[in-house]
């Protein structure tokens, strides 16, 4: 099959690939407020408007170059952007749902550790926390979203990591309910309680 | 300087960096449970007396092959073991004070990126869990240790990942009283309050 065939839409797998490639190395480089879509274009040897048309906005290419296999905002939009009572609990199904799928764990397991490569602190302050946290606390109506979100990650990735990654049994053996009752009561605290 | 003027004490270098190497390949693929000191001394090509006169015990193996710039053992059960009640918050102060140092930093990054890397996992729960915090939560009188010091972990370990991996900023910029107040409730719920 030829680029042709593919049709004009999807691109050339060449030249998505080498967008993509400029935006991860820009985004890595440069974190997201630093880096734009002429600029990746520009390193890719391509028109932006090609960069646009392939990817939507910057944030859209920011999370195209995580290579997740589902796109957390819409996850997020979907199952968890309501009223501030019961985020919690909503955050951790919809989280739980999603990790809990064999299918999409390795490529998830891959981004929690490239976050945690040396360079991942760009990609976690610079694209993942203003593209993808942030605009769901404000999504939740919460105060200090930056804030409030950064604590609800401290936990998150904490369960992720104990449940997922290192799968510590007594983590790995809780269902859903019981992951619920262990930990909506502390992001529900982090999100809606007093700040010290 | 000669392995002779440096001291039988401490032994050869080569003989203990052989040593320490076969100790970490053992743990990481068979877990705490599954090495034995012979397995160990066999591997090096020394004799199991000479694993016990460099290095103790097989905890204390175990703890020398983490190349942890402090003994995790020892700043517990200085700062932290106590009364169940205010254990969230030593325990916390004795983290942040170990982690807030820069002169230890970078071995203790290094600690957790091996944590998170493929096989990790056997490093965590066939030998820090085991060794590090379940005695801890035992010293502590917790009741079901296992699964409470997990608890823990989880809300632990995100706190590292959020401060110290990624430096997300309102993590990085809460004093030590800050961190106290916002996760010390966690920490003792975890340890004391009714599980799910």
């Amino acid at each position: 099959m030829t680029a042709a065939t593919r049709g004009r839409r999807r691109g050339s797998p060449d030249t998505r690939a080498a967008i993509l490639a400029a935006a991860r190395a820009r985004f890595a480089e440069s974190g997201f407020a630093g880096t734009t879509i002429r600029g990746v274009a520009g390193d890719a040897g391509v028109d932006p408007a090609l960069v646009h048309h392939y990817f939507g906005s910057k944030d859209d290419l920011f999370v195209a170059a995580l290579e997740l296999p589902v796109d957390p905002r819409a996850v997020l939009a979907e199952q968890v952007v309501g009223p501030v009572e019961g985020a919690g609990e909503r955050l951790l199904r919809a989280l739980i749902g999603v990790w809990d799928d064999p299918a999409l764990r390795p490529a998830l397991l891959a981004m929690v550790r490239r976050l945690i490569e040396p360079g991942g602190d760009a990609l976690f302050r610079g694209g993942f926390l203003p593209v993808v946290l942030v605009p769901l606390g404000a999504a939740l109506g919460v105060d200090r979203p930056e804030r409030r979100m950064q604590l609800v990650a401290s936990q998150v990735i904490g369960v992720i990591v104990l449940r997922y990654v290192v799968r510590a049994d007594a983590i790995v053996a809780m269902d859903v309910d019981t992951l619920v009752a262990t930990y909506a009561p502390v992001l529900d605290g982090f999100l809606a309680g007093p700040l010290p």
